[in-house]
Formats: structure tokens, sequence, C-alpha cells
């Protein structure tokens, strides 16, 4: 199933993305009556997805990113692929969702795209065990691990480079029914290639990192786990539109703006 | 004025702190009518102190902490003073009451206290000019950036270092009427003396450190930034009690225990 997180008429509310992305106009949302964290139903009540403005499909109260999680990408940085696990935190100050703009911080000069997938969690989970792992997880969605590098370069910790006001886009819904294990994922920017990898790159699981951090901390039904990004990273400029695309989910678009 | 945050048969409350600290039991909570980052009013119910259990005086979406903002505690771990502030998260599920236990992580054994002044933020906020500051502050509460040393050194981000679950005591209330330019500071264990310095030691004042986190991010009513820690960090062991103390706010107090 699809999930997406959507407001209509000033109201937001929780959908199962149906129809046909052929025709146009062909995709509809069954809206849902409760929350997709517990035991839910299908309304029978659809609203075109064309009527409805896309919200993040969750709110997360925490999202746990990691860094050099492919080892390409940690190459072209000139990083070596770390012996643990980094592990950094976005605030939910920082997520949008697809269609929502991007916007140049005002304390950098170097803002770039890294296209990740995203685990979103289910439910209340602390040391994990491995096997235990698929059942904490709700399903995945895509995200854009925006990053400041020229901050990430001068700050030592990311948490205003990595952190900023919009540096999360995640969406366009979230998909229950995936295997996670070899995904092509790709950035492009104006339609031009800039990333692509296969989730199979990974240096560590998805089990590995949520075990690794669960170890230390709680996850919130909601949360969001980033795992990482293939090589390909490059520089945002205001007027671009990225667009991260996972195999079998869809893809998130967002327009980089000049702060207002 | 004092603002406690407790439970009381079940029910979350805050209240403003009154009467005399030294008769037993003469302190008392006047519960508030609605919440401190509005207009409320005091509703002249009064329950003594000692008969409620306080909780975390806030429940941040999200602290923002900064680290090497004393000099001679960056020099004591070998650090330079950096030459931008280092800003990290520590997330909510961190948070922990005065009262509560600090529970020692299972991926560590070199877990240190770090006394530090935490500001609470009073209202939604971006890009807040230095005459503003004091605007968007609600007040004052005693903070501990427990930190395992060793996985801060291991992992280079300090997601799980600073993140893990009760790694951010905040307490025992919020102190709405202080300066805070100039205040003693301290951190016993057992008693012992071992962290003693004074907020005007601070490298960057707190309106440096919020106009530089709000030139990056949005901050909302109840979040906290942690303003760094003066010298004399040192281990914390199983069975330990940690009181971080602060002039005009109060002591937080928490016991160290062994993972159940």
């Amino acid at each position: 199933m699809r999930i997406a997180r959507f407001s209509i008429d000033g109201n937001v509310a929780f959908g199962a993305v149906e129809g046909d992305p052929t025709v146009p106009d062909g995709l509809v949302l069954d809206i849902i009556k409760g929350i997709p964290f517990a035991e839910f139903e299908l309304s029978g009540t659809k609203v075109p997805l064309s009527k409805v403005r896309l919200l993040p499909p969750v709110l997360p109260n925490k999202v746990v990113a990691i860094g050099r999680n492919y080892a390409e990408h940690a190459a072209e940085l000139g990083n070596e692929v770390p012996t643990v696990p980094v592990a950094f935190f976005k605030p939910s100050t920082s997520v949008v969702g697809s269609g929502d703009p991007i916007v140049y911080p005002s304390f950098s000069n170097e803002v770039h795209h890294e296209a990740e997938l995203a685990v979103v969690i289910s439910r209340l989970c602390r040391e994990v065990p491995r096997e235990r792992v698929k059942d904490v997880i709700l399903g995945y969605t895509c995200a854009n691990d925006v990053t400041a590098r020229d901050a990430q370069r001068a700050e030592g910790q990311w948490a205003r480079a990595k952190g900023f006001d919009s540096a999360c886009p995640l969406g366009p819904w979230i998909e229950t029914d995936l295997d996670p294990s070899d995904l092509a994922i790709t950035a492009t920017v104006n339609g031009e290639l800039r990333q692509a990898g296969r989730t199979s790159q990974m240096v560590r699981s998805i089990e590995d990192l949520i075990v690794h951090i669960t170890e230390a901390m709680t996850l919130l039904p909601g949360d969001v786990i980033l795992t990482g990004t293939p090589a390909g990273v490059g520089p945002l400029n205001v007027g671009d539109e990225v667009a991260v695309s996972i195999e079998g989910i869809g893809t998130l678009t967002n327009k980089v703006i000049k702060r207002g």
C-alpha cells in the first residue's frame, strides 16, 4: 500500500494511493480512518490526487541519518568508509514534502543534493534485535538529505549544515510493501541525471543501522531513518528542480528558491 | 517566576513554585491555567511540591546544544576553541527530569557529566536579530549534557554519544526572571565538587548562539538551547548521584543506574 499525507480544505488526512498513474487524474486517495501507525480502515471516500496538496508523509519526532554509507560517495568527498556508522540528526523543522520548496540558506554558498532511501518507523522501539527489525518498519519513502557542504566542512558537527529549514524533503508517500534490499535510486537536477546507485551498495544494511541506532535511543512511531547517499552529489542552485526517484516508491520533487 | 511541570494523579500540569524552601514541605505549586507559552493565569489551587513528581520542565521538540563554549573545557579535552560555534542536536527522547535516573548506556564505558545553563524558547522564531533575542526566551533551567565520551571520540558525529535515552536531564524548573550573564554553575558527584564555572566565561553569549542557530532553523515554543559546559567534566558510574546547580535557578539531581 502507498500511504500519503495530505491537506484538503484545511484538514490533514492520510490516504491510500490507488488508481492508474498513466491516465490524467487517474490517481486517487482513499481516505484512511485513523492513523497508519495503528489498525486502520479505508473509508472508501476517494479524492483525486490532483486536487490535494501532498504533505510530508510523516511528521517525524526525529530523523536519524547515516553518513558515508555508500563507499563511492565516501570516496568522492575524500572520506574513508567509517569503521562505525556516522549517525546524526535532522530536526522535524527541516522536513518538507514533495512539491515544497527547498529554501537556499543564507549562511551557505554550496548546497548539495543527497538522494536517500528513508525508512519510516511504525512503533515505539528500543534495542531492536536484528531479526525483529522488519516488525518496526511501516514502509519506505524517498528523501533528500540536503546539505550545506561549506558549513558541514567548517562547523564540525552538522546541525546547521544538514538541519536548516527545508533540508529534509520526504515523500511523495510511504510504500509499505517493498523489499528495500536492491532498489535503483537516482537524483536528477533539471532532468539531468546526477546520482545513480542501488540500495544493495549500502555499506551497512537497514537491519545493521536500526540495531545500531536503537542500541542507544528509543524510536517513536513516525521517526525516520535516512540510509546514506550514493555517489554523484553536487550543487543545487536557486531555480533548480531536484528529483529523487526510488524504484518501487516514486519521485520526490522540490524546487530550490531564494529566501524571500 | 519559577515554572515547574509535574504529574499528579496521572495528570500533567504546569505550576508556579512558591513558598519557603527552608521549611519542611514549605514549597507549593500554584497550578497554572493554560500553558506557559501563552498568556496564562495562576489558578490559586496549590499542591505541596513534595506530593508531586516533577517532570522535565518542558518537552522540547528539539534541543540544540553547543560544544566547546568555555575555553578551559575545550582545553581539558585537547580541543581548540572553535572559530564557529559547534552546534549539535539532542533528541526529545533523551530528555528526563530532576529525580529521574540516568541509565548507563550499553555501548559505552566512559559516560561524563557536563553541567550547562539551558535556555527555554518561548515562541516560534527564525532569524532572530540580536536585539530581539530576549523576546524569544521564556526562561532558564539547569541541564546535564550527559556524554558517552568514548562513543563521541569513535563515531565522529555525536547522535548516539549525546543522544541516548536519558542523556539530557533538564530541571528542576524554569526560572523566568533572571539575568543569565554571570551565574555560578557547578556539578557535584556524590556531593563532591567536580565542575565550577561562571556563565560569564562563555566564549559566545546566549545572544550570539540564538542568532547563529536561528540563521539556519526555526525554533519552536519549548525548544531548548544548551550553552556549553565549564571545565571539570569527568566520569559517572552506576550508583553515582550527579547534581547540577545554577545560581538563581536551583539544582538538577539524577542518579546513575544500570540498565535493567
